[in-house]
């Protein structure tokens, strides 16, 4: 179909698209004339992957960008590729990477991993994020967040064990790849809006200085 | 001090406090002279509350510059101001609210909630966010993540049980506040993040195709 065809099927404006299309978010399509290029199921798939990284998953346009370009570049013969998306995943948080790392944050950090047997490779970007953000909430003197980590770590399992199942069974590696994508950064928005509203039922009886408390 | 020292003492540049003064998100200095301020711990404090948001949690200037708007207006004698910050905090991620909200996504919330047991209001900002994350996902063809919500919304719960120990026995409505804004910002980071770790752990069996599944 034409530009202005994929710009009423999937709402987003002409301009946006050629945006997207100059930005190498989407790619191009195939020169039918001159001037006129015909686009595919492909580049509509692909477009409202880049809304909903940006509009639901609150992504940048570069940071939507890089991780499209992992998507694109990834070796779709090789498992090893999902873990190399989600590793790129990671690393979108990681606030400051030229900062010297906590020598303290670092060690809370590897005994919570330690204490609940996971095996992280020590190049986690996950890590290194976690490891900043226990700094930051130390700086902050919130450190009865820091001292919750347990609980957390814990609390957060089986959602991780939601993420796996939703994988498992797979055997197309682009596919999978995609889902990565979507579960972790729609999914964390998903995830925030899930505790919002979990939150929000637990807090009315503390909220209002009442025992009411529902029995679950 | 004066805004030399401030910025020693946070590792913020004179600039960037500058330019925080000038966007109201850092409150101004008392007058010592009509060309020096002076700031004190209040100042180093906010100072590092800004660089956490944005930093940490990823935030725009103008999102953070709105929720301490809502921290810097909010009625210290009220706790409902607490519920308040918190719809605050919700709102930052309802994507696109021009768009007409989905009947069906707005559905299949509704009855999570019911499901849940759930008492949120019709006006829950993160009701909202969670109706278009439905809609995308859909959209976007991943509804086997929908048909998961139910297991992420009770896997959540124990989360948001942490969540609200860290605010029990709180009696200063600011403090809470301001724990109410790190523990969402910062605590959605922090949450990604081990997330990503307890993934990457369930994941090592997986990718490699064994079944040397450790007994947890």
């Amino acid at each position: 179909v034409r530009i202005g065809e994929l710009s009423r099927v999937s709402g987003v404006p002409v301009p946006t698209i050629k945006y997207y299309l100059r930005e190498g978010l989407l790619p191009p399509g195939v020169h039918t004339h001159p001037n006129q290029a015909d686009y595919n199921r492909g580049h509509l798939s692909r477009l409202r992957l880049i809304r909903a990284l940006i509009d639901v998953g609150g992504l940048s346009i570069s940071t939507a960008s890089e991780l499209l370009a992992v998507l694109d570049t990834a070796d779709l013969d090789d498992w090893e590729s999902v873990g190399k998306v989600q590793y790129a995943l990671g690393r979108r948080h990681v606030p400051d990477p030229s900062q010297a790392p906590d020598q303290d944050a670092g060690r809370t950090v590897d005994d919570l991993i330690a204490r609940r047997g996971w095996r992280i490779r020590p190049d986690s970007p996950a890590r290194d994020t976690l490891i900043q953000i226990c700094a930051a909430l130390h700086r902050l003197g919130h450190d009865d967040i820091i001292a919750a980590l347990d609980r957390y770590a814990e609390a957060i399992e089986p959602v991780a064990a939601v993420d796996m199942s939703l994988l498992k069974d797979r055997t197309n590696i682009a596919e999978t790849i995609e889902k990565v994508i979507v579960g972790t950064i729609i999914g964390d928005s998903l995830l925030s809006a899930l505790r919002h509203l979990a939150q929000e039922d637990a807090a009315r009886p503390l909220l209002r200085h009442t025992r009411t408390k529902r029995a679950t």
